[in-house]
């Protein structure tokens, strides 16, 4: 098992020093370490300064940089500074600059003003990694390489003729011949067969909707071009400097980036983090579990998060008394190693000077918001030795899958309601809220090999079955193990056909229904589902779908209150081998989703870490030797008691002991080694 | 009287054999028949396959097809393809791309990509019409033309370089000279004077509004060139197939498409009914009596409904049951002698593969969709003989009227609260509700000749008076008709200039009254409509707007309750000639309007069908010996009594007797001779 | 003191004659003198007429209606003709015409489809401007020059290849250096800087945003090319007839143009007036402020207003009686010298027909809004010779700034809820509501000499402190003025770099505060201003926007009731030199900020002029010699009794005496001489 940083969480976050004299760089020095910060990533937009004209570099400024975090101790993720080319690029390399799906070519005095196919761009990006991956291979600072910067963010998508040649080629390797692309894209409806490679262009402006699986195609191939831009900085830096490790920040709910697919390239999974103002927990903690899920339980890192403020939301709120240290201790209990800012200074100007910084505009010790992340970074440091490297154990995967996401929200599609984020996101607060561990896994990459340690897999609009994902799923329940997913899911293959012979195509057997129709259904209309015994009984609402159900071997544990499928299955339950798959028809309350999985969890034998009051958040990190290190959030507004199973703990950030009943304050948290 | 297809109600749908084996095309004619299917459109969007390069056109795929549906006596409504042109088209001839308001040129990929006023699409379009034309005209199968499809769909209006050129030229032959075009359009204002005909353009995006008798000529000139394109098909196919019908499938509520321009040139008017979910029974109803109003009363048909789901709207919920039954014989009860289908199976790939067909992706003659179809198939065969060619008589006629449309909604105009289709509505509702028979006529084709038929006419939003309107519309009421019109109507004339002398100017003296000010109301805003006696005895809210009325011989029927014309006139009663002539001064609630038209209906002898409880909708189709057929179709949730005429019905779906007390059960429909 | 027409109080408007035959004209004559017109504005869009082809002058027709109107003892205001070029400029000059944000190019056929950086515009519109100058410049009647029409209307920035160059020259003005730019424009931050001067460009569309600074100059830069295009007239202008006052009509509330800048190169101060139907009175009041106060108190012109309906609007309900009045005598109420129309005779045609005109459509002097005017021109003509030039002494200012306009709404920024106008108009509406005469006048122009005349200064949102501001303000309150800020004040400077050593940077001194966060709140989110005691005393609802503020000098008149500054001042007040200085930590509701300002007027010994019921409003005009005319004008619906100071008084309008107690009717005006 692969350890980086042993014994450190990671702390600091996005140094850039050029807008200041030097002057300024030696107080930050202090500051840092006041702070307890241990690393900073540099030089993320750089490119300009380092290269000021074709092929002349200046690496004095970064030198100096690197030799004073050096001297103080503080490791450089070092920044291959080529998500934001130089002015003259765009006037020697016009067509470097992306176009919108409507035409329109963005202009550079912005940020990430590039297309990701531009050969322009991908030369002259290399020809700068290379330099710098040269002069800083040895250098002392140097811990982690940083490549680009948020692949995708602002253009996550182009249009440009780079693009369309770019995806003809791609089209070539995936499908070899033409003929199998018009196969695929099912060209025979509306007169749309290509004849020509020539005539393949990217989904431009149509007079109606384009053709979906060309769409779906678009989202692969834009995915692949954004990575085959990290992968050639990645082949130059695994050149130089075979054991620094390397990660790029992803994002949030971003849809362009298959984030189970670049885990695999990245030796460590970092991300940034910046929710709304009004999110819930459970939504920021969900993050945390994708990008641990992504590189099979390893340590993850926060590469970005906001010390308080975030210029770029509608407004800009700080972050309430104790709500940024529950950010960065809720993100070490559910497995990061490292918490990062954007950014450790303030600017004075430009299109982020009202973005939150460890140091503020008044740039003393004395703020706020500086004195909170230095007593959290004393607090990490207290954890860091014990706690670094620990791992979650799960015992419950949810299924997430990019390929759904791309397809299952294609418009128009048979409902404009449906969000597939949000639908992953509806199961994982049900686990949440229980306190039970869960892996957030790719059904492609993860099932298999992995199966056997999780007794519960939850796949919500698991809308396209990729090949070997059927059988997967079938070998998991047949040994034993409790399947669920939802309506809209198994119905379309890898080139969005619908799979036929009856819903839902791949999982029919498997879930022993068959689905005559669904029924996506209007903002006005609605429908109950009824359960009539057991713990479970009542009537809940059900919005957004429905569908007339019939039972091909399983069982109804719920049904339908209204309309034409009224008494027909909403919920149903078929043994299949040694296990269970579940099935849910509709979008229900969520009170009911709750009460569901954790009936459906008991019965497969899952086990919350602890049972809390609600508004408390426990996790679980276990140590190589067995370790156990419980954190207790209270993300409530309340003073809260929570009994702890048997036996005697060490409360690690106060150094205390407790037993059995705790008390924790509102927003405070505990770390109790047992 | 044309009579075309005798004793036969055409049943059948959209048929896209090219995307499935020969086998499951034997499964269809095998299903085609359980279903009483009599008729399908083919050949709709082939041209790629029809011609996979310039020139070399491949109709072996298209041969087999209609010899198959020969051999099984299944009429083909043979589509002319010239819909969606072929990927080579837009490479070969890039201009063929239509251009949006901002400039924006249409990539290809989609469908119906092509700007109507084109050469070279024109050109190939006309080429390969020649082509189909040829081939089939002796074919066995072949029983209509199917002219490209939904002409301008998406495309309503293009403002590319080939469409600024036939503007000119359409200008020319519409004015022959600038100075004429300057004086219609009013560039005096706005310095807006045209000296050369090359600086004459498209409206496209200017900084503030365009102008609007330009804008009115646009939306002309594009109806026009829509109808060009069907003209360039219409000659050849007239000339190689004299005796096979013509239509196109026209759309409901849609602004580009002049409906009763285009009728001219129709054998069949045919349209595509797409209610929402959400769509009363009225709203459905209307375009049935718009299309067959459109060619003088002759039987129309349903070209393409639903079966159940309509993938592009916004979500899609199934027909509910009994809906597409009801659907089905409304259109048969309001007029049409075809109701076919989009489309007969499933396609299990491509943008539409979420659109309801005939036979689902299931695939069986089992699904709950194709047993609904298979019912109403036996039902309709049961009435073809005795119904098909039955007509409609109606005593009232809606005035409905492009012109007024297109002037109208210009913006920014009067009041962006206007809906010119929405108010056509208002008046259709208080009718429908009331089983009253209503031709919707065009106010330049209809009146005249054809006057003398109708007791009643009402022209809601008559805005814009064309040569010889007023003059009509006078006569009739000379001679005794009863003509009612409301609010901005009458105002200006046919190059979009104020009618002098006073609002309403073309119509003062018909309707005795002179308004001073119209006064269109802020959604914050209202006003009541106060009637002191009579039966119509109330307040009744006005909305949107308000006028100024003053009596010139015309009586007050009601009075406005607030605001500074208080008291004045809301509206007016006026006898003129033998007649009267009513003006309705604002938008009432649907409560007074309906109220306002029972009681003019019964002082003008108009007749309802039959006098039914709210909810049930009554119409009767009479044959040439005066056969009659009266088609009850409850419309609402409950069970209703209905009390017949005095004597005896035949019951033609059950055969059975029925005598003047009937019950009707929830969504049920009868259809009684009597 | 400079006095344009002495005695005349301006009334007539926008007179379009090219529309209408030379008996139409007579007609006009003998209605205006019915009206009590003195003036008319004429060729504001006759370009085309006049050089129908390039080079070739027509000036015919305008010769015949400038005798026409001298003979009738009408003033002309003539304008320039400069606002819309004939098609043929942009045919022969397509790079003319502007271009947007996103690169389309916008069309001629509407109005004002001109770059103002087009060198080819700005030749012919000189040379145009020189052949009307030189021809007309003796003429009679020639009273005032209107040059182009409403700048910036349609295009007020403009994204072209004209602009960019033109940009870079003004850089260079600006900056001298690109270094200097660089540093201005913080472009070390997201790798921005620019090394050639080619690469710098207008803040085109850009994957993320733009950079501020260069945002802001922007504005600034367009702001002057506007200018720039009024400077080329003015030069001609100028020098041909040097006695002829200049004006152009500005707008209200319009961002692009800086009324005070530009008001230093206008003779008179004049503008457009378009009220919503719903904006309040003191909303309608507040531009008359701005204008009055742009020329140092000089009286100003409203150059257009609505007779009744405005048809651009979304809806447009006429004027209601008495509405019209009412603004007429507002705007002399509040030192205008002249109430004009857009437009005398209502167009038959044309994208403005349904815009109301003095004289309607029905064309009769008997139309209700015909009768109106002439009334009013009546009672005008009544008031001139001793209202005509007298002037508002105000003792209070309120500043408005453009550049914190243009810098406090870059988006994304802290909030996308502030709205500066808006924050203007709250503190604008406190005084209005009690009758407080306040000049509304710009930091940069007015403080220093003319310092002395006030006693209080309000500031809103004065986000940006320019050179020599800060200097301003504290000479002002050392001396013993009262000065009040709010929130988001003095944070920036001139480049929009935040000013160093905590909030409120160049304000922290004379405020005695430091602001240590700033905390823009959603709309989900509020908080209270609590005041313990006092006549204020009680909690206010704040919405938007709260701070954490320290105490450092200053003591806190209110606090914050909830939330983590809680407790901490929300309203402060400092005694600094003789003076006090005031800060607005929130935008609290209007109850509050009604309260405050009237308890601070109070402490600062200013007076309303006098002291009325709700709905009241009451201005002071004062003649050279101490003559006092008090304007009554009761806006609400309600009869009003009016408590008048000791003393006798003329009414002028009809012409009765009055004493101590009057009542005045819902929405009547007097005008009491005291």
């Amino acid at each position: 098992m692969q350890q980086y940083f042993p014994n450190k969480i990671l702390y600091g976050g996005d140094y850039n020093p050029e807008q200041w004299s030097e002057e300024t760089w030696r107080e930050d020095m202090r500051l840092m370490k006041l702070a307890h910060v241990n690393m900073v990533s540099i030089n993320i937009f750089s490119w300009t300064l380092l290269e000021p004209e074709p092929h002349k570099y200046h690496f004095e400024q970064l030198d100096r940089i690197m030799d004073m975090l050096a001297e103080h101790g503080i490791y450089a993720d070092l920044a291959t500074a080529t998500a934001s080319p130089p002015t003259w690029m765009s006037r020697l390399y016009p067509s470097m600059l992306p176009v919108t799906q409507q035409g329109v070519r963005m202009s550079h005095g912005s940020r990430q003003h590039y297309c990701p196919n531009s050969p322009d761009y991908r030369r002259k990006a290399g020809a700068l990694v290379e330099q710098i991956a040269t002069r800083y291979a040895k250098h002392p600072a140097l811990k982690m390489w940083h490549l680009n910067n948020e692949y995708g963010c602002h253009t996550g998508v182009c249009y440009c003729e780079n693009c369309a040649a770019a995806f003809r080629k791609w089209l070539q390797e995936r499908y070899q011949t033409l003929d199998k692309v018009n196969q695929a894209w099912g060209t025979t409806f509306w007169s749309q067969h290509y004849y020509e490679w020539e005539d393949v262009l990217p989904p431009r402006a149509t007079p109606a909707q384009t053709n979906p699986t060309q769409t779906l195609d678009y989202w692969r191939f834009m995915n692949d071009s954004l990575r085959g831009c990290y992968e050639l900085e990645e082949e130059i830096l695994r050149r130089t400097t075979p054991s620094i490790p390397l990660t790029t920040n992803l994002m949030v709910a971003f849809k362009p980036v298959d984030v189970f697919d670049w885990a695999k390239h990245m030796d460590i999974v970092s991300f940034d983090m910046y929710p709304t103002p009004h999110d819930g927990a459970a939504q920021v903690a969900m993050p945390h579990d994708i990008m641990r899920g992504a590189k099979g339980g390893q340590p993850h890192i926060v590469m970005e998060m906001s010390p308080s403020q975030v210029n770029w939301q509608p407004q800009t709120p700080h972050k309430r008394p104790g709500q940024l240290r529950m950010h960065i201790m809720q993100s070490i209990a559910r497995g990061a190693n490292g918490a990062l800012f954007f950014q450790w200074r303030q600017s004075m100007a430009g299109a982020e000077k009202y973005h939150s910084a460890v140091v503020s505009h008044e740039g003393s010790e004395q703020n706020r918001i500086f004195k909170q992340v230095a007593q959290a970074g004393a607090e990490l440091a207290k954890l860091a030795s014990q706690v670094a490297n620990t791992r979650i154990h799960a015992k419950v995967a949810l299924l997430m899958d990019w390929q759904s996401w791309w397809s299952s929200e294609y418009q128009p599609g048979p409902s404009d309601q449906l969000r597939y984020y949000e639908q992953i996101l509806t199961y994982y607060k049900a686990l949440y809220a229980r306190n039970i561990a869960v892996d957030i896994v790719s059904p492609e990459a993860e099932l298999g090999e992995n199966l056997g340690k999780y007794k519960l897999v939850i796949a919500p609009l698991l809308h396209m079955i990729m090949p070997g994902v059927e059988q997967k799923l079938k070998g998991f329940v047949e040994q034993g193990g409790t399947f669920l997913t939802t309506f809209f899911s198994g119905i379309v293959d890898e080139h969005e056909h619908v799979i036929p012979g009856g819903y839902p195509g791949a999982l029919r057997e498997l879930l022993g229904i068959y689905v005559e129709e669904f029924d996506p259904l209007t903002p006005q209309m609605s429908n109950e589902v009824v359960i009539e015994e057991g713990e479970l009984r009542g009537r809940y609402a059900a919005t957004r779908w429905g569908e007339l159900v019939h039972l091909k071997g399983a069982q109804a544990l719920a049904r339908f209150g209204q309309d034409y499928y009224a008494q027909q299955p909403a919920i149903t339950e078929h043994s299949y081998g040694q296990g269970k798959a579940y099935y849910v028809a509709t979008h229900p309350e969520q009170r009911l989703v709750d009460a569901l999985i954790k009936q459906i969890c008991a019965q497969a034998g899952v086990e919350p870490v602890l049972s809390t009051p609600e508004g408390v958040e426990v996790t679980l990190r276990e140590g190589e030797h067995g370790e156990k290190f419980y954190f207790v959030l209270n993300q409530s507004k309340e003073r809260q008691q929570i009994t702890l199973s048997e036996g005697s703990y060490t409360s690690l950030l106060d150094e205390g002991k407790v037993q059995e009943t705790i008390t924790i304050e509102p927003f405070d948290v505990l770390v109790l080694k047992g």
